[in-house]
């Protein structure tokens, strides 16, 4: 059921990210065939404990404490790079100096001039590159594409997107890489509304301006380890995006979404149409159609065999979790090494990495400097 | 039941909008007690044939095609102006030297510098004066109105609405006065997105600055008697909104979403919880407070007794017609004429029709220079 | 726009339901043209201040505390019934007698033999007879009609509804005449199940069969003057119901659901799709047509100027309240007399009135012996 | 992470379920630290290309045509029975003869008397025995049990479920063993509603009674090889339920439902409030509990570390799939064997399989008999 030979994989961070990805490794050659099995080989994080029990969860050998050893391990032909937003870039340089394939969380980079570096790197490499954009492997998500691809909405007028929860309302909730711009590059712009970005241009197109305002509502937080940290990372942000095809909307990410657990939705709404999503019900997806005399949006739940993904997992109904989109991805991704191809449109390349950070840069100066800014691809 | 003495309402419209209040006008007395029962003494507008269709089925003596001859009947203490946005100015500033009660539709005046000419008019004219933002008197909104200044939301950091439908989408729309930034001031930013300005400043308070893009995606819609007609207001308004008290949220009035029927929403923020609101359910409240250990959204079907305008009208679940909060602002209108009190805070006044009305200059200003605007009140 | 002359109604109670009737009669000319205008001729009831108070509201000029002045008054030509139960048969039938119209409150009669009795007095008196089943006028109902009729859901296999609130799941909740079988007839079979078995027939066809099991939850209540009073009426029935077109499904009626307001739904399901309503959200329907490859459930939003009723009220989105039915009800019944027609099929006759308390009696005698009885109509 | 010495599974079955059951083995130890790892040593099914595929897919080294040589393997310490209903009863006693632990999946045989022999062969094996009624271990349906539990809801007026799909709506649907009794025991009944019934079970106690009516609606349907065959089994169950403590509800089993793709829906009526939740959207719980003054059903989003296995998979607001009940079933089935103890009242035991066949075998009765039929455990 799957292919010849095994592919090595190499995960950098153990968090609940890596497991996501991790779990996917385990369980994608029972769902589908696999041109070539993954194998988990090694993992590295800072603590070993922790890289240690996660390996050992997932049957890989080695472990390591610094990312270098890992991407100089070579039984290792594909590198997973979860670890914080600072630890994007060198990794995946060097992994794309050894020819590995690279998955990488997203944000891709802290900035965009971090990104054109990474995409350089990979530029000439020849190898498969990723940024995490997990959610246009939601079922629900491939079929608003569906619709927008055979042209059911027609001109696309608006686009709105929030990703909303209430992770950091706490004010006792404890100062973290996050919260430091250094480290995280931004806070709900490259956490959230990335997500909203990539899904923007996944959907609509390129966006060609941003306005934008951000919000720090708790600027100091309490160190794990006694003191306090200063947070100097964006809360919030809430911005008016316009579209290189006219199209218009509004992009929101906010940490401070009282009964928000994990909100991301979106709605596009075009001449022939509108389409609406919600992650927190990420098994359906709304759909108006017009002209059919009926009117009123379906809820379609997007579980049936002529579905995309349709048939790989279980009946009609049984809806799926939101892990599974890394299943789906990671298939999308082996099948590009095996077929030497490019993992778009589906997927996003690292230049889809790239463009996304070249907007949430646009984003906070747009907040920072009070107008509307162009966003400049180079 | 009633009052002692009938007050006499004259009626400038006959348009939908107009029935509105008209029935309102009729059902009022059969609903609560009022200190005065209403009677539709005159209505008027440019077709006699309408305005005397209207006159008779609410009893109306009087039909007039000019308004200076309803502002001079004796008869009327009370106007309500539903006419066209650029007849809301002249009526309301000669009925206010008529020592005659307003209630103007909403939006207020086609611009900042018109509004604060009718402020000045009634300013000193010892009359109740009313801008008809309506929905401040949906029952579910006043709920949300009650959680805030209750406290249960604490600091408030965000604010979102949207206003959208699709009354536009098609381009055979015939154009109209609505098209025409003369006559209405503007177009979605006066029609859709001052509702949700107005429902900012009741809920969250006053806005210190936007940030905004407007588009017109049909710029020419046959006439009803042949040509063409260009449209000069835009079809959509996409912003984003700074409070003086640091929330910060998103506008949004749009005529182009396809399968939105008359779709304003707005959710709500806080350190405590969570408001949700949706025009097209109009009876049913979101709230999701924290601390309570049980956590969840919580849909309230706002019909109890309990609930604002409880017991007025039928037993809980029974819910009620988007036209309902005519008959309550009305009775508030009613009550403060008697008492001599104003509308506010329950009601917009017209200071609160100015105040909105500068909020919406400085959406289509931001829109046009590409900058944030602040909000200047003078 | 109203017809030449008035017609005079002559109203027997003056509890909510009949103030639904009598706003029904103001509202219905400025609603839509009426071939006769109806006027509020006389109010009775028991109470002389609350029937004096009710007929001033209305601007009826005569008030009885007796019935039989009500049905002796010439110039009563229509008869709305809203009295108790044990109040609906003398009065129909000695209106009957005078060829006065009747509308009368659902349930029509206490059992199926008093119902026989109103119908047979009604059968050869040459006047209009409707049971007050109002939810026929809703105009999301009336769009399942539709739909069925039409044949979208083809043949029908499964209906199910429920009518469910909490208005006894307090043991304070004072004995009224509800509770007494004498007078009431029943209790939540005759209250709410009623309901739904008209639904039944209106939208599937006649009932063959029903099983069933009720019960009494509590079954002494305090007496507003003191003492208690025992509730020999069911507070819930449960039942399965089989179609003469060998449909198969549930019914529910109880007062004992906590957080239920008004919890009328029903789900029709045919080898065309399915339909689905719910009353605290009456101005939708939920529909899932199969064979367009789309698949879901729609959430039609009925205010559209297609829809039934369309057009009559307000712009696509403003929802109607619970009230608006008993206009159309209104409009349905007057037109009838106008006409010389029945009100069937919209409308539900004496003759459903009378077949569906067939069906209670059904109801509470499969109840009480434990078996499946069949419905016979005589 | 996982215990000391791997313990070997025995898989009859390769269908949907099967590797529902085998992921779960798969990913549980990546979720949670288990006692004793699971290791599937070996499959058996009818054909031996299936059951190679699946036994590769695992990591299964054993594979079997005939169910004999599994159970007879020494290296099985557990078997997972997933086969079709007919070969329930065998394997599982003869597993049982020789101390294998049983997760048999449900129903647990094909009639009461059936379920009976099984009971009684693990009574003395001194194993731990489990029927898959794997809807116990969704987190909001054991976030309803808690609540219950507390004692939140009070005196239990009301239980009502549906089980509705559309799987048998096209007449051609191919016939299969579940269209024959003598191989499936019955149809809707086993198959949808006893996941009901065991619901009702775990929620609210046991049934004393049941009536009920059947149906088939298409009763001949072709072979794959070519001609057609009967169904016997019923496509329809509708129910009335009685429960010992005095409840009432319905009980619904269907495959005619269109559109409905996999709904199982209850909702649960108390004195201090009620609960619903819906298959489709298994991470949701509406709870409305009576009392604190605001009233609403809230829809908590199951997936907060206070919930039911909260923390073991993702953070907040990252739903789950239909499947992950299976890793937590496993999870306490495994627990049992290792502490020594009975997989009740989390999970189902034999007992509860059986005591589900007697309610399963009376809805049957009660449909045939056209009479309430009590519920009678030997």
């Amino acid at each position: 059921m799957d292919g010849n030979s095994p592919i090595g994989v190499g995960v950098l961070g153990y968090a609940g990210i890596a497991r996501a990805h991790l779990q996917a490794i385990l369980r994608l050659p029972t769902v589908v065939s696999v041109p070539r099995r993954p194998i988990v080989v090694a993992v590295a994080g800072r603590s070993e404990a922790a890289a240690s029990a996660t390996a050992q969860m997932f049957g890989a050998q080695a472990v390591y404490t610094e990312w270098r050893r890992l991407v100089d391990d070579p039984r290792v032909e594909i590198l997973i790079n979860t670890a914080p937003n600072d630890l994007h870039a060198d990794p995946c340089v060097a992994a794309a100096a050894r020819h590995i394939h690279i998955l990488c969380e997203k944000p891709l980079a802290r900035s965009a001039p971090e990104a054109a570096q990474m995409l350089a790197a990979v530029a000439g490499a020849n190898i498969v590159h990723m940024t995490g954009y997990n959610y246009r492997f939601v079922p629900a998500v491939r079929l608003a594409r569906r619709f927008i691809d055979e042209g059911r909405l027609g001109r696309i007028y608006h686009f709105r997107a929030r990703f909303c929860d209430e992770s950091m309302i706490d004010a006792g909730t404890p100062y973290a890489w996050r919260h430091n711009r250094h480290r995280a590059g931004s806070g709900s712009i490259g956490d959230l509304a990335a997500h909203a970005v990539d899904m923007a241009r996944y959907l609509v197109g390129e966006i060609d301006a941003v306005s934008a305002a951000t919000r720090i509502f708790i600027d100091r937080r309490p160190r794990p380890d006694g003191g306090e940290g200063t947070v100097d990372v964006e809360d919030a942000v809430e911005a008016v995006v316009e579209f290189t095809n006219g199209a218009l909307g509004t992009l929101e990410g906010s940490t401070f979404c009282a009964g928000r657990k994990n909100l991301f939705t979106f709605e596009v709404n075009g001449a022939g149409g509108s389409l609406a999503f919600n992650l927190e019900r990420l098994n359906e997806l709304q759909v108006s159609l017009r002209g059919d005399g009926i009117e009123g949006f379906r809820s379609i739940l997007v579980t049936d065999p002529q579905h995309p993904y349709g048939g790989l997992w279980w009946p009609p109904g049984h809806i799926l979790g939101w892990e599974h989109a890394f299943v789906h991805q990671l298939h999308r991704f082996l099948t590009a090494i095996v077929e030497g191809g490019v993992v778009a449109p589906e997927g996003a390349t690292f230049e889809d990495g790239y463009r996304c950070a070249v907007v949430c840069d646009a984003l906070y100066q747009a907040g920072r400097e009070g107008r509307r800014v162009k966003v400049v691809i180079e």
